[in-house]
């Protein structure tokens, strides 16, 4: 078994997706994120477990956020943004949590790689990480990896990227950051 | 088979556990639920179910309150309370998780069913829900249920009895609070 | 406050609202599980937890359960069973993901209070629990709880009570089911 | 804000973790991972998330995997492996955790950065990711990113790398794997 080609192989097709993201549709992104009153993230299977991670470290970043599900989930109004994250953008729940999202006149973003979406509709801000779904449409960048790995890393670490700007844009001090951290596990 | 035979056993059962509850403990774990910055609650399998249910219940009375692994839980301080739900009291990770929050000086409830349990020295307040669980203790209320079924019902009513005490003694009109019930799904 | 009346205020609510089940609808709803390859279960909010419960105990009486969003949630087929729980009908998630069980083949039961709703169309049996929910339909009964409780409690109750029958059905000898039950915690 | 230079921070630090892992620790993991009865996968917090992705793309290519505190997590036996990350080594859950698998005879590893953590007594297999975590250990790789992020993030992308290895290994036609894939939602 080779562990070194095969993360390299990952690694080197990440570095091509991110590269391949709209730098100003993820400014803008970040902008609506740190504007927003609550941030409300949405997604199905892996693609929700990137969102998961980006909303633990939103809250350590004194940003309010919520995934949809979540115990403490308050109801969505006019000053908030859903964030979608979903290749395909055809997935039914979340194209139908946006959809109620947009009733309630809240702002909604997609992350994903279908620019023709059936979120299309639904959206205010699509940042398009164009690599293979299961749509497998033709502009996508190939990926050698188990079905839509390269869209869940790439959401994770667009994600991460974005924590690092918001942290750069509200002048935090990274280091002291710990205090906000859950401190009973 | 039997439904109504079925569910008039799990009432029966359930009734004589409520009923063996030390009803001035309830008062002061209601009162120290009101007076708390923030509530946290931890449990394990079914038992941590019924505290979610709970969870969720408090934050639509205006009670900020998490479950322990929540994706937004925030750091605990001297001015909170966690509620572990354990029939038992020798689960490790509640016994740790008590331990910890003791560390940082909050306030410890117990729910439970075993009054000489592990969880006792880190516990500030005892409930007790005298029924059987694994420990198969001599003075528990017996039950024809699956492994700890009476325990998980009737913590499950318990929590949801403190509910309507805290919306009566925060004088909340029940039927205004849909809004704070998440809209999205 | 007065913890001894709010909690037989609930026991006799959800007394009269299992009493008003129809019980052979309950029946075929237990054959169902019994029968089916794999039982699925999906919900919002309370609801679903109740029927969390409800998956994990199933699991600890042989019967192969998920919920839909488990990390291990394989594919349905037509062998299959899934269960919604949601008192209106109405959530656009549970009617959605009927209407994919469907196009897989799947049998649709849905728990719930308004027999008219979106998912009656992709239901092949309706177990109806006639208490008020949020439509406040005219011929349920009434509740002095807070939102849908009631409906949450009985649904948690009539799952246990299925549990029951299953074990008789199955002959199962219920004190030597801990040796299924998760060890690790 | 600067996108770009923030993800390409990110991937060069990720490489470097990457790059600093003993290839044969990871080859000894998917072996055990392979011939495992069933895995089980703890962590906490952004950690655990990492192991929750592992989780469903494990059960895609046929391995029996649940994380600790599923709906339908069995007991652990004597079979199994357990596999906890967890930078520290010292977070009180896991400890226990792995404690209790040892009673059970059930296989250890441990992915974390601390090679001489309260974790140590009870692993078979330390795979070391040797970057900095809460603890601030000398001979760690430097980070300029939030918290534990780099640990978190290279725990994601080691274990999707043993996905491919495991593929290969198993000859799998990664193309064929849709249908293990949840189609519910």
């Amino acid at each position: 078994m080779d562990f070194k080609n095969k993360y390299k192989i990952i690694l080197s097709e990440i570095d091509r997706a991110l590269n391949n993201i709209n730098e100003s549709e993820v400014n803008i992104l970040a902008e609506n994120i740190i504007s927003a009153g609550t941030v409300f993230l949405f997604g199905v299977g892996r693609s929700f477990l990137s969102l998961q991670a980006f909303c633990k470290r939103l809250n350590h970043l004194g940003i309010k956020a919520y995934c949809v599900g979540d115990l403490n989930e308050p109801a969505i109004t006019e000053y908030d943004l859903l964030i979608i994250g979903s290749g395909s953008g055809e997935t039914v729940c979340p194209v139908q949590i946006a959809k109620t999202a947009k009733k309630y006149s809240a702002k909604v973003a997609h992350i994903g790689s279908n620019p023709h979406s059936s979120l299309r509709q639904y959206t205010d801000l699509f940042i398009r990480i164009p690599v293979k779904t299961k749509l497998n449409l033709p502009d996508e960048l190939n990926s050698e990896q188990i079905m839509s790995s390269l869209f869940e890393q790439a959401l994770y670490l667009l994600c991460d990227s974005i924590c690092l700007m918001i942290a750069d844009e509200k002048k935090l001090d990274i280091k002291s950051l710990w205090k906000f951290h859950a401190n009973l596990e």
